[in-house]
C-alpha cells in the first residue's frame, strides 16, 4: 500500500467512526473523556519512560532547548493534560443545540440544529500534550480525528494516541474514531489534505510556515491561525495610567502567546507625556523597542524601525512603538500591518471608542482592556484549539461551538411546492 | 501592466472600498439599491440593445438554446432584476446584529456582533442577471463585491456592473465597491483566487467543473454548490397517498433546481404496493427511470441502474428507483451516494423520523415534505447566493446573514490579566 492509499484509508476508517460518534449523547461522550483520563493516568509512568526517549533523540539531534522543552512530559504537563480532558468532558455539550426555528406559512416547521463536523484533521508541531488537548476536543464535539504531530515527539504522539484510543475503546468509543498519521514524512499531510468528501476541515497548529504550507495545498476548508500582531493604542482622550497598566499587561505577561501586543500607538497629543512613563517600563521589564523619530527621542535605546517590523510577531520582549496623528491613523496602521487578531484602545472618550470598534477589522477589539484576554478561557468558552484570524466559520477562539457544524431539520405533514 | 497586477490592484482598490462600506448605516445601503434599480430601469433600452449584441455573437458561436437563452435579458428578466433589488432592499440588515453578550466576573463585557465580510469574489457562468442579483447581496451585507461573469455576456454584464456602480454613486456608494473583471482569460479566475489578504471569500455559481477548479486554484475560502443529489425515501410506515405526491413534486415540479429529487428509496415492505403507484406518475409525467431488479420488474421501461447514476445530478426528468432493506440501509445509501444536499423521507412513525433527521449528513434533511424547500425564500430568508453543500461558515441557503462574518467587541474599565 502507498502513502497514499494508506493516508486514505485511514479518512474512510475516519468517516465510518464519525456516523456512529455522531449519534453518541453527551453522557456517552463524557464516559469515553472520563476513560481516556483513567488510562492515561494508569499509564504514566510508562509514558514518561517513552517520552525520555524522544527527548534524548531530540538533544542529540541538536533542538533548540526552548523545542526540546517543549516536547518534555513532565508529571505536571501530565497531570495538565489529564486535568484538561476533565475540563472539557464538564463542559457543555455543543451538539444538538437548537439554533433557530420558525414556522413557515404552509405549516413547515424549520429547525437548525448543531451537528459534528464529522471529521477534523489536526496537523500540529511538536508538542505532545497537544495530541490529547485537540483530540478530545473534537471527541467532544462529537467528530472523528485524525492526528499528525511533528516527528520530534512521534513515540509519545503514538503512546498519548493509543492510550486514548484504548480507555476510549472500553466506554465504547468507537474503533478509529482517534488515529494518528504515523508517517514522519511531509507527504503524509499532503496525502491528508487532498483527502476531500472523507475529511472535513483541517486545523493546522504551529508557526506560519507550517500554516501556509497546509493553506497553499489544502483541498479541504482549513481553519488556521497565522500570527498574533496585536496593537494598543494610546488615544488622546486616554487615561494614561490605565493606559501603562494595560500596555505592560499586554507586552510582558506573556510575550510568547499570540495575543501579546507587538507594537503600541500613541496620539502624538499624549506621546511627550506618555513615552516616557512607558520608557521606564520598558526599562524596568527590559523590552527592547523600535521606534519612529519621536519614540527614538522619548524612549533611551530605541532603535529605530523598519516598515516589516510593524508586520512580525516578536513572541518576545520587544515592541515597534509609532506615534499616530489621530484615531483614524492607528485605525489604518492596525488595518494595514495587523493580523486581524487583537487590537486595543485606551480612551475615555465613548465616540472614539465606537470608531475604534467599528473600524477595526479584527477578530476581538477592546476598550480599556488587554489584548491578553483572547482566549477561549478568558472569553467563557472552556478550552480551545485555538484562535482563528479567518473571517469564515469561525473568528477568534476555535472552541467546542466552533467545531460544530448546523443543519436544518424540516417537519411536515406532506407539504409541495 | 500584467493581468496579475491588474487584478491585484482591483483587490486593492475593493479592500479600501470595503472599509468605507462598513461603516454603512442600513438607511445609506438601502439608498444605494434603491438608486441601483432606478439607474437600471432608466437605461433598460440601452442594456437590451447590448444584450442583443451579446445574443446575436452566442448564436454565431453556435451555443446551445439552452445557453443563449440563459443570457437573453427579456424585459420580463430586467424586470426581475430590478425587482430582486427592492427585495434585497427591504431585507433586514443582518450587520450590526448582536449574536451573544456576556459579562466575565472580573467586569469585562464581551459582545459577538455580525459584521461584514469585506471583500466577496463572485465567479459566475453567463447568466447577466447574476451581475446585479448577486452583487447587490454583497452590497446589502456591506462588503465590496468583483465579479468575474461568463465571456458569452461579457458586454451585458460590463453594462450592468457599470450601471450598478452609476446609480450606487449617485446615493454615495465608494468607488470600487463594485467592480467587475473585464479579461475573458482563465487567467484573471487564476489572479483572483490568489489574492489572499485581499480578498476573503470566492463564490463560484455554476456548473461542477467550475467549481472544482475554482476550489483546486483558490488561496482564499471558498463557498460552494458542488451538486444536488437529492433522495426521497419511501419508509415502510409511509403513507402512500403523501409519499406519491412529494415524490412527484420533488422530482416533477422543478427538474433542473439543485434540490429536486434525483433517486427514490423505497423500503422493501411497501414496494410492491408503492413503486406501481409511481409508474403510473412516471408514465404521466414522463419521468425515465433506473432502477434495481425489484424497480424493474415493477415499473414499464425502467432500465438498469448503474452505480455512478447513483451520483448523477440529472435535472431532468428521470429518476433511479432502488429498493431498500430497511431504514439504515436507506441512510446508508444517501451518506454515501448523495451530495448532502435536502434529502426527505416519508414515514408515519416518529422514531424513524428522528433517526433520519440525526443520521442523514445533509444539509436540509425533510420528514413528509417535498425536497423542493430548500431555498433561501422558502426558509424565510429572502433572497439567497445559493445552496451551500459545503460544512464550513454556511449549510444550505446562503442568505444575508451567511454573507457577514462576526467580531469580539470587549468593553473593559482598565482590565489586565
Amino acid at each position: 500500500m502507498t502513502l497514499d492509499q494508506e493516508i486514505r484509508a485511514m479518512g474512510e476508517r475516519a468517516l465510518a467512526a464519525s456516523r456512529k460518534l455522531a449519534a453518541f449523547t453527551s453522557r456517552r461522550k463524557n464516559a469515553v473523556l472520563e476513560a481516556m483520563a483513567v488510562e492515561l493516568e494508569a499509564c504514566r509512568a510508562e509514558l514518561k519512560k517513552v517520552n525520555v526517549e524522544d527527548v534524548a533523540d531530540a538533544v542529540k539531534a541538536g533542538l533548540s532547548a526552548a523545542m526540546v522543552d517543549r516536547l518534555t512530559l513532565t508529571d505536571a504537563r501530565i497531570d495538565g493534560m489529564i486535568k484538561g480532558i476533565r475540563e472539557v468532558a464538564a463542559l457543555k455539550d455543543p451538539v444538538g443545540k437548537r439554533l433557530s426555528k420558525i414556522v413557515r406559512p404552509n405549516g413547515l416547521v424549520i429547525e437548525r440544529r448543531r451537528v459534528p463536523l464529522g471529521v477534523v484533521a489536526i496537523i500540529y508541531e511538536s508538542r505532545p500534550n497537544v495530541t490529547a488537548d485537540a483530540g478530545i476536543l473534537c471527541i467532544k464535539a462529537g467528530s472523528a480525528v485524525i492526528l499528525r504531530g511533528g516527528k520530534e515527539c512521534a513515540r509519545s504522539n503514538r503512546f498519548i494516541a493509543d492510550a486514548m484510543a484504548a480507555g476510549g475503546k472500553k466506554a465504547g468509543l468507537p474503533e478509529n474514531a482517534v488515529q494518528l498519521v504515523q508517517s514522519a514524512d511531509r507527504d503524509g499531510v499532503r496525502a491528508l489534505v487532498q483527502l476531500e468528501g472523507l475529511v472535513d476541515v483541517v486545523i493546522p497548529r504551529g508557526g506560519e510556515a507550517l500554516i501556509r504550507a497546509v493553506t497553499e495545498q489544502s483541498r479541504i476548508p482549513v481553519l488556521k491561525h497565522y500570527k498574533g500582531v496585536c496593537h494598543v493604542y494610546v488615544d488622546e482622550t486616554a487615561d494614561l495610567d490605565k493606559a501603562l497598566a494595560i500596555l505592560e499587561n499586554a507586552k510582558c505577561q506573556r510575550p510568547s502567546a499570540c495575543n501579546a501586543a507587538e507594537t503600541l500607538l500613541v496620539h502624538e497629543a499624549v506621546a511627550e507625556k506618555f513615552l516616557p512613563k512607558a520608557a521606564e517600563m520598558f526599562a524596568r521589564r527590559n523590552v527592547r523597542t523600535r521606534g519612529d523619530a519621536t519614540a527614538c527621542r522619548l524612549i533611551k535605546g530605541c532603535a529605530k524601525v523598519a516598515p516589516k517590523d510593524y508586520e512580525t510577531e516578536y513572541l518576545d520582549f520587544e515592541l515597534n512603538v509609532r506615534v499616530v496623528k489621530n484615531l483614524k491613523a492607528a485605525v489604518a496602521h492596525i488595518n494595514k500591518y495587523g493580523s486581524h487578531h487583537s487590537d486595543a484602545i485606551v480612551t475615555e472618550e465613548p465616540k472614539h471608542a465606537k470608531r475604534f470598534l467599528r473600524d477595526v477589522d479584527s477578530a476581538a477589539v477592546y476598550v480599556n482592556a488587554s489584548t491578553r484576554f483572547t482566549d477561549g478561557g478568558e472569553f467563557g468558552m472552556g478550552a480551545e484549539m485555538g484562535i482563528s484570524t479567518d473571517k469564515l466559520h469561525a473568528r477568534g477562539p476555535v472552541g467546542l461551538d466552533e467545531l460544530t457544524t448546523y443543519k436544518y431539520l424540516v417537519h411536515g405533514t406532506g407539504q409541495v411546492r
